[in-house]
């Protein structure tokens, strides 16, 4: 179905009215000029995301309900990085003609999968043609009691990190190459060529890449536990570049050990076939989604206890730099922020 | 200078740090995953907007310093149209290549600028690469005491309108009639050719489409006089399709007269020079900027102290409808939606 038989407020209905208010704090929802919120109870933290077709995603392998899911996904994670709960998000989106109604149910589908699963009201946005491709612009809006920033890490803190680290990006490693045998089929005049590749064994390193999670329950388990992180980022462009931020900001040094990094086996053997470094991938991979944080010494008992928890390091004076001790101990790799970054690409 | 020379954090970093904060309620800024702000004192009115090249500039002849002001003043007029007070927004950026950061600074000089006049801070954002145009999306956040609604209008209601209609509308016209001499020109080998038209007697509508304002000084006049609108909105699709928007959450008809619809001369000079019923022009113009309010009727004489408030008509009960009587008052013209459907162009 063609997007021009909605119009632009009939779209807007068609795709929000599935989206039923959750939060007290959402008073009015979408249809107005502006959402209205009640937000009395604590801090207000607001995050915005913009994802750009080909930029940020390749509508090749990425499912439009996996992209809806994913493009919520990374704003609330940047809510708990304050340790903060979302609560509402407002979703705007450029559509090119060549996307049908059904695209977009998808679209929204995965969204209204991302809003229930954490908890989050859709209360408005504005919906537009575009001349090109696909443009996906969330803001998200939480609260948080108090809230943590990334500048107030000290000298003897340890820093602990979530999950495990590099899968997102072998995920896409792999994805990319399997797009890139696809359309050599294609040039090849093979007409059968789908891209429908064989994943087996590799199934964690795609969904790190397509369906990433916040760690909502990271921040439930430290707030259970009555610890307050000193500093806490989340790790989207890659642990060095997330580490030197804290560090910058923060104006302290670290040393991290490269053993300590936490690495899954799937992302070791991807790693392994790339013929790349395992630590390298780790350390730059970018889109894990995971938590950086760091909590004072005298806690190291109380955060051993939270499972899924790692110590990487410990944050030095700001005069002995940033630096990882490499595995067998004895060197030191100064870090580097070799992230993502779009501009250079 | 190339935007690659900063990177992605430098860039920002650079665009930002002239943007000093006014608010006490922005508790943090640029910078950390969320911006974070104090919004105990009232309710948070919310509204986003994303604006993209080629459907809603035109580079050809927006300047970029102009483009910042408005990018911002139309977030700020939703916010106005919930008699709300802005006071934060986040700006996100994709950015292709053949921009240079002189021009995004010329961008950011008009965001300084509409944030100084209207008394906003910057708080966030997120900045990108872009494989085509330049997209901006932009959040503003504000406060408002008593939210004003879309659907509060009541029969008998008075129906108001701040400043002028149509104007917007004709400088985009006028615009557009010498871009598309330009470009012919340019067909012809013209190789001297320059879009700098004479706009002399004309300053006025372009004002009005290049450097629109929000009522921020009706909101003030409507609070001072003790005022509480029963439903508002601000005019960015034309009154029409606006005033339906009002009459349809509200569940009630309205009947508007058109001698009273406000009309600058400048706008009514242009209309006829275009063969164009400058009433049409007025009722579904669009990008106006103005408010479109209802108050009760024994507010009548307190209303008609506001310089610059006309009052166009009244609100009537749902089952009669929505109509504009004509000029000679012996006929009525049912309202239609004819604002601007990005969908259908």
């Amino acid at each position: 179905m063609e997007i021009s038989e909605y119009g632009e407020f009939g779209l807007i209905k068609h795709l929000t009215e599935n989206f039923p208010i959750k939060h007290k704090s959402t008073l009015y929802g979408v249809g107005d000029d502006c959402a209205v919120i009640d937000a009395t109870d604590g801090k207000t933290v607001v995050t915005t995301d913009l994802l750009l077709e080909g930029i940020h995603f390749d509508l090749t392998y990425c499912p439009m309900r996996h992209l809806g899911y994913k493009a919520c996904v990374v704003n609330f994670s940047d809510v708990y990085a304050m340790m903060g709960v979302p609560r509402q998000m407002t979703v705007s989106l450029g559509i090119s003609k060549r996307f049908k109604v059904e695209d977009l149910e998808e679209l929204y589908a995965g969204m209204k999968m991302a809003c229930d699963v954490y908890g989050v009201d859709l209360v408005g946005g504005d919906t537009s043609a575009s001349m090109t491709g696909l443009t996906i612009s969330i803001t998200c809006i939480g609260v948080a009691q108090q809230p943590v920033y990334r500048n107030g890490a000290r000298p003897n803190d340890l820093i602990c990190v979530s999950g495990d680290l590099g899968a997102a990006y072998m995920g896409l490693q792999l994805l990319e190459r399997e797009k890139a045998i696809y359309y050599q089929q294609i040039q090849n005049g093979d007409k059968n060529a789908e891209f429908q590749p064989k994943f087996e064994g590799k199934e964690y390193l795609l969904e790190r890449q397509l369906k990433p999670e916040a760690r909502k329950d990271v921040v439930e388990a430290l707030q259970q536990a009555g610890i307050t992180p000193t500093s806490m980022m989340d790790i989207s462009d890659g642990l060095s570049s997330e580490l030197l931020h804290i560090c910058t900001q923060s104006k302290v040094g670290c040393r991290i050990y490269e053993e300590r990094i936490p690495i899954d086996y799937q992302t070791a053997i991807q790693a392994e076939e790339f013929n790349l470094n395992v630590s390298t991938v780790a350390m730059n991979g970018g889109e894990d989604y995971e938590l950086l944080f760091t909590v004072p010494l005298e806690q190291n008992e109380m955060i051993q206890q939270i499972p899924g928890i790692r110590l990487i390091g410990h944050i030095t004076a700001e005069s002995l730099g940033c630096a990882m001790i490499t595995r067998d101990g004895n060197s030191e790799v100064t870090l580097k922020a070799q992230g993502w970054n779009a501009f250079t690409k």
